[in-house]
């Protein structure tokens, strides 16, 4: 409800900017995981990205965020059942669901109506916070204190873009396309392996240490919360330029070109950290093409590839008990190596 | 229902006493953590301090103590419905509300109304603590012994000034704006530091080991509780001038400037310490406004700042392995290295 | 229903009929905590002191024991929207509440009443244990069993002299004086230092050694279960002499004077020993009174504060680990030292 | 409904035979815990004794067993309220009450008749194992596996002859008399001292090492299988001569005398070994009675109550780290120096 | 529904089939539970024993299994209250109930009949798996891995040969005569000695070495697999000898004689090996004359005897730490000495 | 509903896609157990390899899949009941059913219909996917993470071929024949050997290592998901040529011959390598058999046999601490010697 700060006035973070970028330009990506400091501005960021982006044309009175213009295996079964030769929408902000601790798995992923079971005698399904997120996207704060169970179902729909619920005598599906953003910090409890590979990208974001940085995002913050309108109105131009940006990378990213030395260049680099499996890979020919297209370009060179090689495979790499040295050290000694 | 203790008193607990104002006066500033002793008067200081503060208009027959002065976004669903171009409202003293031991979750932030669902059939919402406490006092004791989950939320809910809950079926938001205040020992389990972080101020109390002091307390409170009409009419006067302080003061604080100097020593007295993020040094800031305004000046000086190093750090600090001082000790040495 | 050992009867164990008689004349000094051997009579000594104490009179039909000559603020809610302008009463015996093992926290602080809900669909509350325990005594056997959180419930009640339930949807107040008394073996699980602070006083009771007073102890007891009238009608002159000395001491105990030297001599006891807070002295002043008032004087003395500084001190010591004496010892040894 | 092994017929085990037949005497003593072997007879014995007990008088129509011959006191609410000037009763076997595994605390001490609240909107009480079991046997097998709970409302039960149902809104005692007999195995987990103390007499059964005795109790058992009629005729006559034994015992049990010096003795011996509290010495007293009684004696002598030493306290020692001798040693080791 | 393999066409595993047959021929002597190897064919022999046998006769429409030729006491409520002279019943193959995994304490020994109790406010009985195995088998896979109670529950019910229901307000009863067989891998937890000890027989399969008689057990069950009906007309000849065997050892076992010399070595060998209580002399002596009947004779002899030491006794030692042996190698040491 | 990836398209994972078809032609060799590292294709091959499969008739309206070619003890109770002497079909691809994370044991196996218990008052069963699996398969991502009791239900169903429901008074049985295919990760958390050995096949999938095989894959997958319907054109006749092969083997391995050799070559590796019971050595014989029909020969080889010896026994070695090669080297070695 409270006006959101600008994306583009966000001091520092690059990486945590561009890890958003390329997942709303490319949303099979899967998601972001936020390692790190707490008060970085995580929350903020997100909000910030989602009201930044155009806004969705939804199916007027469908509870599931359908897209009027989407064809019928993306619909929900009230959509898909619809009479009407064309749908009818109106445009709405992208939604940006908080998980709030404490919110049940019924109220995630949907549940049997109570009200309606009880005074109608009808099993109808209630749609949860999956279904409210669908096209936008999905935050979840200490993501690595929430249970497995609820993470592994999250992972699953985010992957899927399908939100199937089977129990208490439901069998639902519904469309769920979201960016999962979740943040954590590895000081207090770790995701499982299983878990941390199933997330596409991942950014490490801590407190600046320099004085005038740290000066100055205060002073933003402070600027923002005194006179919220008139901040933003000083940033309308900078978030103009950059949502046009987006836009246009979301239509090109298809067409983007992934030459075949960037698969084996791919392929090498995970093979020489020794990722399990190959979403690795995939993860990496995606995140470079969809570089590409926020820069404009139609062909994913390797510059794109290994500017997102940190964010693709920081979280995949195994432990090694012979290597003390952190994954981002041994991502770019493995990096360093190849050249050689 | 019974006549509380006078704020103004109150003899010796100097720390409490201002932690308590400055988030009076300034609400965003979050909640005060109270460690320490017990039986050192923490329950009665906020009791009494609720007391001594103006009274409240709030919107007749709403149950969530809307202010008929608000603009909307601040008011509830129905508030905000009501075809009147003018709410009617009525004044009432600030709400200071106990956080019983055993209150479930329902409780705390609402849940929906079972007699109307079982009888109506409709899906309502009953409030819970949090809208009773709305532009008041919410006290928990012994806030090291509620489990995570709950603090966490209530947290959640005094940094936002709003509560959202989903569950059951139920998706409300309504405005929770209050001053958190919870007490603990820390001999008794802690707080996760990421929960810690979260409280705006943080004091210590201790039990005062001067005779004198001593003797004067239990005096006091014998003579309070063997006539508290007579106790409380000695104290009048004293009250009503603090009163009429901690009014002009939340008028004042909005205006109240913060030179480029202080937003630096701050960020530097953070970056000494280490503490993570940057609410540490926007907390600093907003205290130094509210002790300004307390004082009646329209600029924020090095001193404010410096009395409010304290209560603001205190609790923020890393565990430093290699420094066992405690971290007073380690806050005012980093004070002191900052002028060398 | 059976009739109860007369309080006279009972061979030694005079600290622990002290401590029970000035919590009987001043109920404010807060509960009995009884540490020690099993079978020693603990249960036979509360419901002898209640059936000794004068009746009390209780409103006509009012399910909370309210006293008709209160003012409104200490009645029940029922009471005090009576429109008569006299509530009409009747005498009863005291309450003597045990606490039974597996009672629910429902049935100790009281409940939605489900029949009514369920066939009236009204949420009236049905008043628990606490309520009859109003005016009387509520006895806990094997104190340390309970769980913290019922213990902490109750000693708020004893504390505050008021129930304060909020749950269910139900928000209801009564008033709740009664005495607790606990008893609870150490060598089986402690309570944690904050429940024990809350307790006003505590007796260590001992199995005699002395084979005299067991076979009088044993001889007393099998007299009386073989004719407990002609046992009871033997001591009843004794009983009514007592009774008497008990009312008077109620009458009394507000009028008391407490100079200050004796304010400071609790101090100086409470700094020797450490204890936290100023529980401790206030609840030496208190118990130093009712004893003056027992003993019938207005005029609390040194001898009647030292009479008091074993049991409202015992239990609020905290563990030293330099100093392995017994409470008691330490306590001996602090007084002895002030006089030096 | 299977006619049950005869008492007399029990080869061998006195001393679980002498604790039955005085519990059955003088129920105010406690129940017997039975420790030991398995497959030792401990279930035939107690059903055998119940067997060979006088039938009961219990008031037609009453859930409770009431006596129509008990004056009011010890009847239940319903008999209490009976207009008839006389309760019409007739015969009935002494009932033996297995408490079988799995059998929840509702079941034991009785519940809301859940079958007339749904239909008739009543709350009526629906009386548990404990009723049943009024004026016979409750039998526990494994005693040391139940939940510690229900052990001790079944004590507390046993102990006070009443049973009082604070739960679910219901307020209901009814009288609930009966011999509890517990086995256990000292070697799955042992009763709290708390519990053990509660026992009024225990034995220590083990199997038989001779051989002879072992194919006397086999062949016994066998020809009881094989033809159960014939077997018991065999044994009527010594069942009628204890049966008469027993009654006789139990009119004349309130009129035997314990000499001073019994008292003494009792005393002596218990400080000696260091018991807890006094019930040690009360029930050696009954106990010493009972056992005149069943003599046919109508004075107590040092006999027989140095027959009862070891039942009475073997339970009740506490352990001694200095002394590793069994309790039994310990016991005799303490008679001994008595006399010397 | 599906044929089963028939029991003389299961090749090796002597031990266990004679136990079966044992247990079928006298049903009082208790369970057998067969330790060993998984994939060994427990399941299969006890479905193969079932077919074996001839089939029962029961009262029709008796959800109880109720034998039209019993006499009263050992029929279902329903039956002992029929008023017909004869119960008329039909033929039926023997029960053989699986307890499935997952299968609840409700649906084992029945539950209330929650249907009938909503629908028309009685309080029905809905009898369990316990009444659908009366007089047939009760087959445990992995006992072990069942929670103690429910096994407790099971071998209380296969001792008595009586279900006893005590909860949710009703008391039933009704018989529930059955063979319980229960496997366990001894890998895998264990049960406690009071369980085990109440098993009447324990047997030990092992999976086969010979490769002669693996190639032969592969076979049979390929040919069995391909054509049922073929492979089973093969073996309908010795099907038939083996069932007259049973039914006649059936008519004989209650006749046969049992010399004292037979009871006194069956009491040296348990004194030898030291088992608890004497449950294990009076299962030699019922092995031993279901040995005897047979093989026809009205006799049991030393080598009848001999021949079920193992399986009677082989679960029932104690641990001995000064003894590694196997439970095995000590019966047959403890023998050898014997005729020393 | 998105088109599945082509079989025939899969890159390398030989011994998997082996596996599946074997288990595709003979459904009774049981389960499919797939260990290995995350992202290598494993659900993926499923979802392939039913989309393959000649679709499937079922009777039309049937809730558990019936096949209208089947005789009666194969089908459900309403088909069994059906009146007409033919029941009508259709024809439906096969079923894949997923176990959902967070799935319910209710809704695995089925349950009772609340809504129809609530409305109608009748107790009817809803069947779960275990019905919905019937003919087809049933796929469980980390079956290690599952409950134990869960699985084994599994097992127990896909052993037996249909399903035993006995609970909530409900006693149900369904047939349920499906192919059953776990992953798991063998380095989080280990399934119970008694578990593991009800597996009738296992395989290990590794990522590939070979650069070339990588960027295969990461191409044909890229390639699948920018133009599904042009990909699976591609394929389509090897995928017809595939399908043919499948049928061909379904309708030949019920004749294809197993010489005696070739069984005693199953037991010799079995003794061997110690493996318990029978059930490894009548698996290997069935998958023998499956792979000669799968080649379309009448009589199953040596070649045959030694074919599937990895997939067979990998899963069924017991853990031995005298040789720590891993399973494989264990097998091939003791294939080794045995030609020796």
């Amino acid at each position: 409800m409270a006006l959101p700060y600008p994306f583009t006035a966000i001091v520092a973070q690059e990486e945590m900017k561009q890890a958003l970028m390329i997942a709303a330009v490319d949303q099979s990506i899967g998601g972001v995981l936020v390692f790190g400091d707490r008060g970085t501005g995580k929350s903020t960021a997100i909000r910030a990205l989602a009201a930044l982006l155009p806004k969705m044309r939804v199916v007027t009175g469908c509870a599931y965020n359908c897209d009027p213009a989407t064809r019928k295996p993306g619909l929900c079964e009230r959509c898909i059942g619809d009479p009407d030769a064309e749908l009818k929408g109106h445009a709405v902000p992208l939604p940006v669901v908080d998980l709030p601790l404490g919110a049940t798995e019924d109220r995630v992923i949907g549940a049997l109506d109570i009200e309606r079971a009880l005074h109608k005698g009808e099993k109808a399904f209630e749609p949860g916070l999956l279904a409210q997120a669908h096209r936008g996207f999905l935050y979840i704060d200490e993501v690595n204190l929430l249970e497995d169970h609820i993470v592994d179902a999250l992972l699953d729909v985010a992957a899927s873009g399908e939100n199937v619920v089977e129990r208490e005598g439901l069998s639902i599906r519904h469309p769920a396309k979201f960016v999962l953003v979740g943040s954590g910090n590895p000081e207090e409890g770790e995701l499982r392996p299983q878990l941390l590979d199933r997330f596409g990208l991942s950014v490490d974001v801590r407190t600046p240490t320099e004085i005038k940085t740290r000066v100055s995002i205060v002073q933003s913050r402070d600027a923002f919360e005194r006179d919220r309108e008139a901040f933003i109105k000083k940033w309308q131009r900078k978030e103009g330029t950059l949502r046009k940006q987006i836009e246009r990378a979301r239509s090109l990213v298809n067409e983007v070109d992934t030459p075949e030395q960037l698969l084996e260049r791919a392929a090498r680099i995970c093979v020489a950290l020794g990722t399990d499996g190959l979403r690795g890979e995939l993860t990496l020919i995606r995140a470079a093409r969809a570089t590409a297209a926020l820069a404009g370009e139609t062909c994913a060179t390797i510059e794109h590839l290994d500017s997102v090689v940190l964010p693709v495979l920081r979280h995949r790499l195994r432990r090694d008990p012979l290597d003390e040295s952190g994954s981002e050290t041994r991502i770019l000694r493995a990096m360093a190596n190849l050249e050689a």
